[in-house]
């Protein structure tokens, strides 16, 4: 068992990333939640990078979609990454912060405004879109990009659907098939440096 | 809405594994439980075709791993599955039910026994291997494929590891992002004639 203040499998995250990034697809990520029922949901989502130096990792969304009622009553969630071309797999858990225009610190709200800013025009163009999940009502959405009858300023802020959703993680299963290796990461609250304590542990794939 | 007896979203999943047979990666998908601390569990596995002519989805796992111990808690399981290269996603949720070497049921043990010979030799050597989660033991089970020092009957049934899902879908949420379409499948309960029923409705992307 081995032990540092530093994320050890941020690092890892990263070189896989690097490794897979001829492949369109190797930010799509799967995100598991619990409904307001107990049952699991899960969904591909694009990962947007880490906050700042730190790992905690962002994810924007809609605040009208289903994940955020689920999140507000469970605020756990369990991230699954598998890279298709160095056959790893990452399953990331912890908890996730909501950030929509609502909330009440500004450093989270500049963080949010920052993830708009970061995104693409189409994807900003998602958010204006009618509500997702609602019964599809004729010549709304469906059928053709939404984009084609909206019109966007580049320089406007977030709109209210945006959403930015921050996953802190407590534990990392790392698996690599091709060396038949598993290592899981856990956390420990922070010691009385404030820097969060990753100890881990090789166990059988 | 639309409605049939027939699973429709079965033919669109058929296409769809068709469209991206080309990929390895096409069969991988990812599989969301509920653990008994009410927290998420998600990571991939491999989908093992339908069950004879029924739209259930077949997935073989370890009886030792932690999703056993979840699905037994709680029986609700989405599995979510993205196509990279039609960028189609498909959720899948629905009740599993478990079929070991324990099962009472003769027809379920014999559906068991039918997916261990389906299997890969390769694949069955895994069930052989030291218990999938536990600390390593050097020298076992890592870092090294587990097979090089085992060896197997290719005629021998299932060993007592191995295990059968049967994941029995009751809503299936279909997306395209290429024409930017989502359908929601939906079953009601079997009406008089036996025959599980579908509704299909168009719900925004």
């Amino acid at each position: 068992m081995g032990s540092s203040s530093a994320a050890p499998w941020k690092h890892l995250l990263l070189t896989s990333i690097q490794a897979n990034s001829h492949l369109r697809h190797h930010s799509y990520v799967q995100l598991a939640t619990v409904s307001s029922t107990g049952k699991p949901s899960n969904r591909t989502v694009v990962f947007r990078g880490f906050q700042d130096d730190s790992d905690k990792i962002l994810i924007n969304t809609d605040t009208r979609s289903r994940k955020i009622d689920e999140l507000k009553h469970c605020p756990f969630a369990e991230v699954c990454w598998y890279f298709t071309d160095s056959w790893e797999q990452f399953r990331i858990s912890g908890t996730v912060d909501i950030i929509d225009g609502t909330n009440p610190n500004p450093a989270k709200l500049e963080e949010r405004e920052r993830s708009w800013f970061a995104s693409s025009l189409k994807s900003r163009l998602q958010y204006m879109a009618p509500t997702p999940g609602l019964p599809c009502v004729d010549g709304e959405g469906q059928g053709q990009p939404f984009e084609m009858g909206s019109s966007l300023d580049p320089r406007a802020g977030p709109v209210a659907a945006f959403c930015l959703l921050v996953l802190e993680a407590d534990q990392v299963d790392y698996l690599n098939l091709k060396s038949n290796q598993r290592v899981v990461f856990s956390s420990a609250p922070p010691d009385h440096e404030m820097s969060k304590f990753w100890a881990s542990e090789k166990i059988n794939p």
